[in-house]
């Protein structure tokens, strides 16, 4: 495998809303996708783009709030309950293929592969597996992002 | 202020070594600056680059071990044995502006403006002034990165 892309990092948040205003006004972000809900996973989520030299395709901050019937974000918050870093996630050309290769690893992939927050598949490996960072794996999305 | 480019994510880890081969390996990363001790910060630092649509100039992860002599990254280990996400570092073009920029808003700066792992002045802001999130900022390099 080659490592991909960094698409975003996943920064967990009591309030998206108190976080957007965080990022546009303490930070100077000028581009952000709004909240939407993640379909089928219990989570608002929204997207602070950064830029890069030649535009605004930078690693992207993921922003994510539990909704009623989540757990896993829930605990997370419970032990920060400022929010933080969640999770990084990168690009791969082919995720049945990254799959098999963390498998292989002998990696700890958390669920089914599933569609993310980019409409495209992703699938999360175990962060005991990962030196301590929850990682995401999710397929390069085919149109420009 | 305006966001600037998403320099690095911070990582610390008990093992460079280890991490740098994690990546290497399981990862697939190709482009490493080998690990060199921080100047009287008592770490050891090495990047791992990642990719964009036009080269290796994306987000780096910036590995940190603490060395003998460091307590704050010493203390995050014992709290996180295996390592894990640390800090997220912006590029902004003043340093100076932008200290005042986070004083301003009544944001606590943990200790001098100093020179950082790239050769140019950084400094942190407190997490708990952040939404959990230690934040480094730094002048952007006046050379390509």
């Amino acid at each position: 495998m080659k490592l991909g892309r960094l698409n975003h990092i996943g920064v967990a948040t009591p309030s998206i809303a108190d976080s957007i205003a965080f990022y546009r006004e303490t930070m100077g972000a000028t581009s952000i996708v709004e909240p939407f809900e993640l379909e089928g996973r219990h989570l608002l989520v929204a997207f602070i783009d950064t830029p890069t030299d030649s535009g605004m395709n930078g690693t992207q901050i993921e922003l994510i709030e539990p909704l009623e019937g989540d757990t896993a974000l829930t605990g997370f918050l419970q032990k920060n309950p400022l929010g933080g870093q969640h999770h990084l996630c990168y690009e791969v050309e082919d995720i049945a293929a990254a799959r098999e290769w963390f498998e292989g690893q002998g990696k700890r992939i958390l669920g089914p592969t599933r569609i993310g927050a980019h409409g495209t598949p992703i699938f999360f490996v175990h962060p005991k597996d990962m030196m301590g960072q929850l990682t995401e794996i999710m397929e390069t999305p085919k149109e420009a992002h």
